[in-house]
């Protein structure tokens, strides 16, 4: 049985510490094999920098996967191609420096696809995420059954509608970018594991990692604002796969919720 | 203590089986002395109407709060001013039919206040809630501490940031709308319940309620689809709390999620 | 030289009473070559019907487009694939009934190509307009120099950047769906002309063709209404554009704007 | 009869260049009494400074009125509540800093009032700009009847909605913010000159007032850009209007546009 766990968005060096301290005892505790993490708000609650990139998989992180916010710093355009284990959403336009997806050796014999994806409602009209899906699988399925989709978007139909379109197809859809974990975790009925949001792994006492009172502030008073992370007691927020590596289906998913002071 | 149960949208035929199986064991089972549930999708997926709304409040439902559906089925407006029982988001517009709030008589001493209020994020513009939330709060706090709020809204960042400035002043907020139950429930450090998601009472096997089949079509083709409450094993989802009579603080707050054949 | 009409959404009974009053007389006026004309909202505000399309192209229109409203009368699907002179947007995914562009004979020797396409900005997430206008128009180069590109697009940032995006490539890009006439139409500096929409034909004193009292009653009351087309004197939108049959490029661009009573 | 221009966003430095050569003997040639400007986009295309401001009223703009860029510029906050010759939305929530609305005496005799909101419709969620217009004007009406409402918004649908809803209470209700000049001037029947648009005071070759070529690319890669503003001719377009000074109502309307080199 291949043990896979989706760490949900890392905000800011909160989430950067919650990981430090807790993968590598989790890798242990559950015998993990692989480890795969949503990056996009790594770097000071938004975007990825190499070094940030670097620390993480460091880290016990081995794949970092992203959103919408993958460009936020700049930077990320001088590595993300070089960066074999680095994806970004697999719809955006063809020409898009980095990869949507790609196949990673866990062990001598097994090999793991992990697809990004970006929903498009209340999001940026991305190439369909439903027809990329399935072109990105007809390649994928030749050289391994076992692929773990990070679908990131932002409304439950779009997540829950792509977790039924690839049950039976996907080892598992795990959906990121609400920063929420949900109680939704399931095998459906063709093996596919799903959950419509991993959550974050950032400051608890926040509004999706930033200072909760600036939040506020932005909505009563409709003017700018300038975010900035919270600070506190973080949180682990991932999901716990246990895929038959024979047939590529889920078999046990679990949700990981730990905190750390920080 | 007080025992509330919160019940998350109950979606067609399905949602309302759940109900009439499940409310009145769990009402024994837990102690529970309220019920509340939100109706928006009660009638055929969309809206309420008078027969539907006496059904569920004969199977154990004590209220009922309602959303973005409230005025689907126009014969609500017949009835949203003469039912006690009901009450739709309160930041519609001054002069809209029916009420926002409510305050129940529970047991002979204990007096319950109930909020319904919209989020604006990817939601029609209606009134502040931050700002209405405050004013229908100096009202209520006059006649009960124990304050139970609705947040019926899509986006995470509007709900938690309603659940940090609530917090100390309503008993609970929970939120209401995505259909999917959240696993972030926790007591905020000036005692308010709080969950971002109370999720969905209704076909499980389904998108939000609907069958999945049409949903992911309507995704694919972006053609017009007629949306079907879909069959199958109905899932109740709620939110079970325990609130201090005397300082209106919840002291606990546990997820409840119960499937039944229908 | 090439004269070309292109006339702005036809809004129900009204607009077509003003196609019916003014095209003929304007063709003789003009001596104007080809017609076309957007038909979203032809039938009673929505969508359209073989019936009316029929009575359009009798009335002188001699080529239909169309925009977000082409699925409101389902029985246009059963049409669609029929009628060599209707088009909907081009960027819809593959497999959408009915087609995206079309070359049109228009004299003995001189073809026309007409596409149609959605914008994307506040409207649903179809295929990348842009991309899509590159393959078609690669294609129908091949057959004719001169082509019209209606643009069916909410924000004029989209509007304009496509329109210089395919100066010296398309004859024209005529913008429509917001049903206001704009007093931008000029020629780019490549030849093509352009304006950001061509406007309505149908209610003058209306929203959009819709009775006034209930779009103010929708916008002040935020609840559901139901959209009448208004009644009073009808404007027909169009624009004139003489097309250099040799180089397919636009030599004036003028705006037609016209009242009748109905 | 008085005689009030009002000119559209003026963007960036080519912007102020069209209001430096072309304001005052647009003043001297039409005998105009005022003019009133959008300024949300004055400085380098997002916001306004003390300096700019300076300049602008420096130019013959005798009153300046803003949007949702209001807030861009930071140092706004330091002026607004000092220049009497600025306004803001004026539906952003009570206790924003400036004000919506003010009182300008522009002869001995006459008072002029002027109005800025903003719409709902694809735009953050502000108070209601209906019922927040008849707030203001029942406190406008009692120092003047001639009033003159910037209605900055994007959609068609809810200023046109807006201009009937004021028709025969306002003087005027001119559109801003679609930066493209609309080709619907005329007077309600009620004595309301309306116009959807005024359109832009910025770069002609351009999107909005951007570089086209950096506009075109972010809605090809969806990739973040950094706008700039663009080069070249540069546009004036503003609305003149004559106004009865007893009555208040507008007898003409009539669409001002000029290029100049900057
Ligand atoms: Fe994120
Ligand atoms: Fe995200
Ligand atoms: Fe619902
Ligand atoms: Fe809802
Ligand atoms: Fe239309
Ligand atoms: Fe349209
Ligand atoms: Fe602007
Ligand atoms: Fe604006």
């Amino acid at each position: 049985m291949l043990r896979i766990l989706m760490v949900g968005d890392i905000v800011g060096r909160p989430g950067r510490m919650a990981v430090k301290q807790l993968i590598h005892p989790l890798k242990k505790k559950y015998g993990i094999d692989f480890v795969i993490a949503n990056g996009e708000n790594a770097a000071g609650g938004n975007g990825l920098t190499q070094e940030i990139a670097d620390e993480l998989l460091n880290d016990g992180i081995d794949f970092i996967t992203m959103g919408n916010h993958t460009w936020d710093k700049k930077e990320i355009l001088e590595f993300i191609d070089l960066e074999p284990r680095l994806i970004r959403p697999a719809n955006y336009p063809p020409g898009t420096p980095g990869r949507g997806s790609a196949v990673v050796r866990v062990t001598k014999d097994i090999k793991v696809g992990i697809v990004n994806l970006s929903g498009r409602v209340f999001l940026p009209p991305l190439d369909c995420p439903f027809r990329t899906a399935e072109t990105i699988m007809n390649t994928l399925l030749k050289e391994t059954k076992i692929i773990i989709i990070d679908f990131h978007a932002e409304a439950t139909s779009e997540k829950i509608a792509f977790g039924w379109f690839m049950d039976g197809k996907a080892s598992a859809v795990l959906g990121t970018h609400t920063h929420v974990p949900t109680a939704d975790e399931r095998i459906l009925p063709q093996g596919t594991g799903y959950i419509t949001d991993v959550g974050m792994t950032g400051p608890r006492d926040s509004v999706l990692g930033v200072k909760a009172d600036i939040v506020i502030s932005k909505f009563i008073t409709q003017l700018p604002v300038r975010f900035e992370v919270a600070a506190g007691p973080a949180q682990l927020n991932g999901v716990l796969l246990h895929i038959n590596e024979t047939t590529g289906k889920t078999e046990h998913i679990v949700r990981i919720q730990e905190t750390v002071t920080t």
